[in-house]
């Protein structure tokens, strides 16, 4: 037999040990802190923390919104199969759209990304929602011009981070700007479903292993 | 309404030639180098170049492989899901067991990961597949181990990208020093479900976008 480590739980603990060691988590509170380490953990670089901005309480108001049962509403399947049911605290939906089958004919009609277009279906589903956006600058883009409108639901918060060269960062600082709600940011090209999902995990519950 | 690209495949072009521009990919052969920029796409860094290894025609016989109808063997439902199934040459099956109702008991009896207990149920579809690990280092290592058996059949081709701080690295050396099939890897912490699916995505066809 090879050697190596096969128990679960100490992977997790061993990983997150390393993290706490290597990286410069100083700057984040200790609600922050777990929620940060988690998405080091998902990308196997503790320079990720440099990248992360969290706004507006996110981690409170994103437990708060997901103890009350709210959806998780995520641009793709990536982000959606990454999320552990099992440690949601309400057994809250996690949605996601953008295999519907009328979704490539709704991106064609608004001319836009079938990501973007299976956004505009979040709709009645937004008001106090926990957004999780880790594939596609157009999904973040079409919810802040949602979001736009004064009478468009709010959700509680949004993980931004999609990824990528093109309007990835610039989607991200959007958001910022907007200021429409708490939110969590990987700044710059930096982000994907794996560390967006593990945002999501941390924000589900407390225990980390 | 807010100035950005909505064209997908724009977008696809813009970002890949914003990869050939910057990422330094000389050392990679003609077939190698689209498949080293979609990953670098998947994670939004150019700097991953320099950590991937191809070894033994991988790519070549990866794709002739997949011709064949060959299955595509994942260790993570984030894996699978990122496969784009249009872009697959011959309908592959793509297996997953990860979440099988059996394998919680199945890695409790092996005394390993649940990841690396899903490998296990690989073995009667493993003659000529292509291997995608894009999450836990103790499935990549439970395979290595599988093909020191003499009659284990061996796949293709295997796409080697555990990501995070324990057993990622030491694995992905495991199967370079093993030499038991062309094999992709990220050396090092880096790695993930996301550039593995996008490598198989770049391995299942020709065309970029």
């Amino acid at each position: 037999m090879m050697s190596y480590e096969r128990d679960a739980a100490a992977i997790y603990r061993q990983s997150f040990a390393i993290i706490r060691a290597e990286a410069d988590l100083a700057r984040f509170s200790a609600l922050e802190e777990p929620v940060v380490v988690r998405m080091i953990h998902a990308c196997g670089w503790v320079g990720l923390a440099e990248q992360i901005v969290l706004r507006g309480n996110v981690v409170e108001a994103a437990r708060a919104a997901l103890r009350q049962g709210v959806p998780v509403l995520c641009d793709a399947r990536m982000v959606s199969e990454g999320i552990t049911r099992a440690r949601l605290p309400a057994h809250n939906p996690v949605l996601c759209w953008v295999d519907d089958p009328t979704v490539p004919a709704l991106a064609q009609r608004l001319g836009t990304t079938r990501s973007a277009a299976a956004v505009t279906l979040w709709r009645p589903h937004l008001a106090g929602a926990v957004v999780a956006i880790g594939n596609a600058p157009t999904a973040l883009f079409q919810l802040l011009e949602m979001l736009r409108e004064p009478d468009c639901p709010r959700p509680s918060a949004i993980i931004g981070c999609p990824v990528g060269f093109v309007g990835a960062a610039e989607s991200k600082e959007a958001l910022l700007q907007a200021d429409v709600a708490p939110a969590l940011v990987v700044r710059g090209r930096w982000g994907g479903s794996a560390m967006t999902a593990a945002a999501v995990n941390a924000l589900a519950c407390e225990w980390e292993v």
